[in-house]
C-alpha cells in the first residue's frame, strides 16, 4: 500500500526531483490530460525537467493540450508521476511497463488501489484538477495562461460545467481564477459540453424515435441495432453516457438502452434510475447488477420483448419503493 | 436620466429605507426572481419590512423563491427597488403602474433605459445576482442558506451553469460560496439544466426528425408545423431557444428553425450562426434582421421551399466570409 502523503509533503517530492515523468490513463479524459499539463508546465517553470508519457489513446480534443509536453522516445524517467490514475490496471499500453513502478500517485478515486509508492488522495475532490491546484499552490508557482486551460479543462469536464453532483467550491474558486486570469472558457465549453458529432447526433435522433414509455411516463426504453450502428460507424464513443439522456426527460424515474452487441446479437442494457428506485435490483433479475442508480445486464431476446420484460422489471421496481 | 450609484451608496439607500418593495420583469427568470428573493430576505435581515410584488406570470420552477415573501395586497410600498429590469416595458402587469415611481434599480443591462430615479448598472455582470451579492457584502450582511439559494439560481440561470460566454468570475465564486455554504444545488441544477418536458422532448424530436444538412453539413434547417404543435398543445415556452439546438452540431455554421404562425400559416425563421457568417444578412434577404448571430425573418412558402430558400441563401454568405 502506498504511503499517504499531504499537499505540502506531495510538493517536496516533486521539487526534490530533477526529472518527472507524468502518466496518464487509458481512455484518457480532460481531467487526467488537463491535470498532466498543469503539474508538467508548473515543474518546468520550477526548472525541472518534466515529460508528459504519450497516451496513444489520446483524442484530438485534447491533444493539444500536452503540445511540447510530451516525452521523447527513450527519455530517462526520473520521478514517476500518475495523475488520476486509480488502479495500474488503468494505465495505457506505453506504460503498462511502469506499474510497479510509479513513485507519487495524484487522484481523487476514493477506489485508489494504493499501487503508487506514495498517494496524495483527496477523495471529495471533484477533480485530480483541484489536488494539482494546490500542489502547485504549496510550490508558490505563478500560472501562466496555459495552466489555467488545463486545470479549467480538468474541473469542467469532470463536473460537467459545473453541474454534476461532485462540484465543490474549489472547482468553482479555479473556474474564477482562471477567468480573471483572462483563460478565453468559450471555445472549450463548446468543445466539451455542446458539439455533437454527426453519427451521435444520429444516435441520438435514433433512439428518441425509438422510446417507448409506460403509461405514467415514468419508465422509458430505446434500442439500438448493430446493422443500423455498423451502418453509420458508430464507435463506442458515440455510444457513452446514451442512457443520461432518458433521465433528463421529465417524470421519467428509470431509463432503459439497450445496445446490440458487436459478436452476440445479444442487448447489452444500461438502466438508470433517479432516487428511490434501485438500478441494480432491476438489473438483477436479468443476471446483470451494478449501483443503486446506474446498473447493466444482458438480454438475449429481440428488442422488442426485452424492452417489454425489462420496462415491467422497472415498474415492479418503483412501485415497491 | 437616473443617478447612478456605486455599490456602497446602493446599500445605504437600502438601509435608510424602512420599507421597501421589491419588483420583478415580465416573464421571469431565474435572476430577476433569485435576485428579488434575495434582497428581500438580506432586507428583512436588516430589521426591514421588506416585500416582493406578486408577479403573475411566475412559473412554478421559480414561485418556491419567494414563498413568504410576495406583498399581501395593498402593502405601502415604501422605497421601490426593480431587479434585473431594463425598461419600464418590461414590467408585469401588476408593476405597470408604477414604472415612474422607481427609487432604485440594481441592474446588469447595458441596455438600461434610466427610468428609476437611481440606478446601480454593472454591466459586465453576467446576471443582477452578482450586483445583489456585492450590495448584500456592502452591508455586512450574513447570508443563510435560503439567500445562498436565491443567488445561486440567479447567477447559475443566467449563465446557463457557467456555460454561456458572459459567465464571470464573481459568477464562480458565489457558486463556490453558496456551496461551501451547504447548497444543495443538484435538484436546481437538474431543474433548471436538465429537465425537460415531454411536449419539449417531443418537440425536439420532431425538430431532429425535420432536419436536413447542406452537402457540406455547414447548414441546418428543420421545420415545425402548427397543426402539428396545436396536436401536442404546444406552448410559446415549448419553443424557446430551439434554434441553439442546431448549433450545437459539429461542423454546423448556420442553423435555421422554420415555426408555422398561429393566424397567418406563414413560417417564422430563426437563424443563428457561428463566427464569421452574419445571420442578419441572410434574413436581409428575406425582409427580417438582427444580430450577426441572430435574427430573423418571415417566410410565406410551403416548409420545404421556405427551406431551400433560406439554405441556398446560407450557403452564400458562408461562402462570402
Amino acid at each position: 500500500m502506498s504511503t499517504m502523503l499531504d499537499v505540502s509533503r506531495a510538493a517536496e517530492r516533486l521539487l526534490a526531483a530533477e526529472r518527472v515523468l507524468i502518466l496518464t490513463h487509458r481512455r484518457p479524459d480532460g481531467d487526467t490530460i488537463g491535470s498532466a499539463a498543469a503539474l508538467c508546465r508548473v515543474l518546468r517553470q520550477k526548472g525541472k525537467e518534466a515529460w508528459v508519457l504519450p497516451n496513444e489513446d489520446i483524442t484530438p480534443r485534447l491533444s493539444f493540450l500536452l503540445e511540447g509536453l510530451t516525452a521523447p522516445e527513450g527519455t530517462a524517467p526520473g520521478l514517476i508521476a500518475a495523475v488520476d490514475i486509480a488502479d495500474t490496471q488503468l494505465l495505457p499500453p506505453s506504460a503498462a511497463a511502469l506499474g510497479d513502478r510509479v513513485d507519487l500517485c495524484l487522484d481523487h478515486h476514493p477506489s485508489n488501489t494504493g499501487y503508487a509508492r506514495e498517494l496524495l488522495l483527496h477523495p471529495k475532490a471533484a477533480a485530480t484538477g483541484e489536488v494539482v491546484f494546490q500542489v502547485m499552490e504549496a510550490m508558490d508557482a505563478r500560472p501562466d495562461g496555459k495552466i489555467w486551460e488545463a486545470l479549467y479543462i480538468a474541473v469542467a469536464t469532470d463536473t460537467g460545467c459545473f453541474r454534476f453532483s461532485n462540484t465543490t467550491p474549489l472547482a468553482h474558486r479555479i473556474a474564477a481564477d482562471a477567468i480573471a486570469a483572462g483563460l478565453d472558457f468559450l471555445p472549450h465549453n463548446r468543445t466539451f459540453f455542446e458539439a455533437k458529432s454527426k453519427n451521435r447526433f444520429l444516435i441520438e435522433r435514433k433512439m428518441f424515435d425509438s422510446m417507448v414509455f409506460s403509461p405514467d411516463g415514468r419508465v422509458c426504453c430505446a434500442w439500438l441495432d448493430r446493422d443500423w450502428l455498423n451502418a453509420i460507424g458508430a464507435t463506442d464513443d458515440d455510444l457513452d453516457n446514451l442512457s443520461t439522456l432518458t433521465m433528463s426527460l421529465e417524470d421519467v424515474q428509470c431509463g432503459i438502452i439497450l445496445t446490440q452487441n458487436k459478436k452476440d446479437k445479444a442487448y447489452k442494457v444500461s438502466v438508470r434510475t433517479h432516487k428511490p428506485a434501485d438500478a441494480s435490483r432491476i438489473c438483477a433479475g436479468f443476471g446483470g447488477g451494478g449501483h443503486a442508480r446506474a446498473a447493466g445486464c444482458t438480454v438475449d431476446l429481440p428488442a422488442e420483448a426485452a424492452c417489454k420484460a425489462l420496462m415491467a422489471a422497472a415498474a415492479e421496481e418503483i412501485a415497491s419503493c
